[in-house]
């Protein structure tokens, strides 16, 4: 198994490579190569858009690789998804690619392309407190499809995305079909009135209201709302659920966090 | 002409409040009326939804009210739009709307249903620096149209929408029809990489790919981006519109400031 790094978005550190291809080495079962366009920086991108795209579609075209780990969030994904899409060479749809956060702009194309795509942790969450264990989880999965490795709720088909970035893809052409599906939300570092204000959009959305049912990912990093929001986000998402007459199904194990787990989109899960 | 001022989004200072009235009654062309639930507090808004729905409908029913003035932005009037435009009583179209903001999110609804409404400068703006200036510029349109109070290069259609709500209405039942529009843009309080990204979703829509030409206002109070973005709003939105070939018409005197100027939405100007 061979697993090629790339940042269509931020920076990697590298303290996080060192540590992930290190914990790859130990294990044996898998070899993951960073790709050095990681490393660049061009102000807040790893690299500018045409250095990102390039190493994004050089490990897509790669044969010898079974699968392709995007390096870390942030932003900048979607700067580069159409681009990427474009006459996709045929190892492209050979493989598996997993990331979550701003990659979900990428997996969302990935994944209406035909590509076998997953929600989960990335190798700059190594860094996080217990963060080993969140690349472990996405290697086990990544490696042998390992159940355990699941949000353990998801009924196919699944999707999970952070939520300001589905909100951003209502609209363009990287929009992911929802009809029926199980749909997984998360955020980190919005102030509760910005989720009040992206649940009132995604709940507007006829394709949103497609869905089975959403379900409440960890929301973290919630900044202080001034004056105090008067909600939580629990109580957010419950009300726009009920007045767009959603299904609420509850809340997720996934988050910007050690403990979030993997969601692979739309298909049927194991 | 009696103007009746209600928040449907955050709670007025009394102090603007005592202000405007007192600008208008020196003019001697305008009443200004103060409806008490711009002073409620409920959490974030200006009272509960029930309490600044039934405001905003009781002034809309009211025929003695020539003009209904929305207090202050912040957020908020998403959660009330829909059903402050159900049913509307018929003395609600015989008068006109002004606001922006928060407040963009009833002047497309309200647009969409057919009633005369304008971007400009609110109560709430009397206290900036110059505030003085931008209500009576509001009033002066409000009174007599006032052609000196429009921004100046409008060509109708025209609408200006803060960046972040006009992006929140894509996909909603509010989502103004932009086709051949003159399309301002403004925006406050948010950092460029998430100008970028609102600029992604807006310019990937085929409701927005149909204006005329994108205007852009003023983008205040930039919070700081780390790392440094690496470019500004100006390089921004020429890029994004350069992108989905739509046609960037240059500046507009709008923003959230006391130069912030009216611009009616859709119809032909003066």
């Amino acid at each position: 198994m061979r697993i090629a790094v790339v940042a269509p978005s931020c920076t990697l550190k590298r303290e996080a490579a060192e540590r992930v291809t290190a914990i790859a080495a130990e294990r044996g079962d898998c070899e993951v190569m960073i790709h050095p366009q990681c490393f660049l920086s061009d102000g807040h991108f790893a690299g500018a858009d045409a250095q990102r795209l390039a190493a994004l579609r050089e490990v897509m075209a790669d044969p010898q690789i079974d699968c392709v780990w995007f390096a870390r969030g942030g932003y900048g994904s979607n700067r580069i998804a159409e681009a990427a899409l474009a006459d996709l060479p045929p190892a492209a749809r050979t493989k598996s690619y997993i990331g979550y956060s701003d990659g979900g702009f990428l997996l969302a194309g990935l994944h209406r392309a035909g590509h076998e795509v997953a929600h989960g942790p990335m190798p700059q969450d190594v860094l996080r407190d217990g963060g080993e264990a969140a690349v472990t989880r996405a290697l086990d999965w990544m490696v042998r499809r390992d159940a355990s490795a699941l949000e353990p709720g998801i009924q196919a088909p699944a999707f999970a995305f952070n939520l300001t970035v589905l909100s951003s893809l209502l609209g363009t052409p990287l929009e992911p079909d929802l009809t029926g599906a199980d749909l997984l939300i998360e955020e980190v570092s919005e102030q509760h009135y910005r989720i009040d204000r992206l649940m009132f959009h995604l709940t507007a959305s006829a394709n949103v209201r497609s869905v089975a049912r959403i379900r409440l990912g960890r929301v973290g990093d919630i900044p202080a709302n001034d004056p105090v929001f008067g909600r939580d986000e629990l109580a957010i998402v419950t009300d726009w659920c009920a007045r767009s007459g959603i299904a609420f199904g509850g809340r997720a194990d996934i988050g910007h966090d050690a403990a979030n787990r993997v969601v692979p989109f739309g298909q049927t899960t194991p």
